[in-house]
């Protein structure tokens, strides 16, 4: 099946790359630019991309604010769960990219998009929910005149889960990148890093 | 209520934006600029707004394809139902621009997001049907920690009913701007023209 895929460059979406061209999909894979700080992520997706021998297109779509990954403000540290960490939440931001990976995709001949939300994320993304995913799925397939397919083959996984499913499928884990703050190296200390390292650790 | 409003500029989004004005929302209107031909509709958006002073914003996202609205090739022209309309459906376009009107709302503290689709275009355009229409609705109920509404007033009107209740309105329709071709005169045979001017006519 031909595939478009939400491609950040981090670790849940690089594992479901290689979970996809495992499970013989040709993919067509699509970073956004919405005016996150951190996007020296996209320039991960465009090397495992190369790697890979998978086509790769970058989007620049208008910044999308009230949030402190895209407005100025200092980044909260600490675990996922806390409460300050919502304030990381970019409104509406998975609908915006699914909405236009769903456009890319219908345009390029695909009956499916893939990304990698996860349960890790509920607590605090709205918008990684399991009943905000099955809406937009049942969206997806009205959406065109022959049905578009959403895989959210994560969806009920954390994130341990994931890193050992990229273990099995031998994902380059050192390529991926998945900091919150805009410098070169990862931080250690946002929200995500500290989601990232304890998954690597557990798994 | 403050409502996020699609607002293009033609006769549709136009009656809805003095339907919303007369229920006493406090509107704020986006236009997007998707790489339509028909960009003069967005010079009717910013006219009324300011007429009325109302809150406007053009938002300019990246082109998309796939559609003779968006790409080379010769505009169809005649009547709404006929098959070759079809190569005026711009893909996933709708879901596209409520995605990106969710996340001005939320970032601009609306409680609500309003378009206007109606039964006409069911037809032609996938995503103008209510299926679609009620999916977006759960998604947006969902896709932030408190509801964002969806409101689509029209959805079961037809355009001569949606005439009538602008006539009731007001509206000053010579203001508003229908046609698919890029001229600075409406080219009257599009099939955008013709629906129009049978609504004008049988209203």
């Amino acid at each position: 099946m031909k595939t478009t895929l939400i491609y950040s460059g981090g670790l849940d979406s690089t594992v479901l790359l290689y979970w996809l061209l495992h499970n013989r999909h040709e993919v067509i894979a699509v970073s956004f630019d919405y005016g996150q700080r951190h996007k020296r992520e996209i320039e991960s997706a465009k090397t495992i991309c190369r790697l890979l021998d998978v086509a790769h297109e970058t989007v620049a779509i208008p910044p999308l604010r009230g949030s402190v990954l895209t407005d100025a403000g200092d980044m909260p540290h600490g675990h996922y769960a806390d409460e300050n960490m919502k304030q990381t939440v970019v409104p509406n931001r998975n609908m915006v990219m699914l909405a236009y990976a769903g456009s890319l995709a219908i345009a390029s001949g695909c009956r499916a998009v893939a990304y990698g939300c996860h349960a890790g994320d509920h607590t605090i993304y709205p918008d990684c929910r399991v009943e905000f995913v099955n809406a937009m799925r049942a969206a997806f397939e009205l959406c065109d005149w022959s049905q578009l397919q959403l895989l959210t083959p994560f969806v009920h996984e954390d994130k341990t889960e994931i890193v050992r499913i990229g273990k099995r499928l031998c994902v380059p884990f050192d390529l991926t990148w998945t900091c919150y703050e805009g410098g070169q190296q990862p931080c250690g200390q946002c929200g995500s890093c500290v989601e990232r390292n304890e998954a690597l650790a557990n798994a």
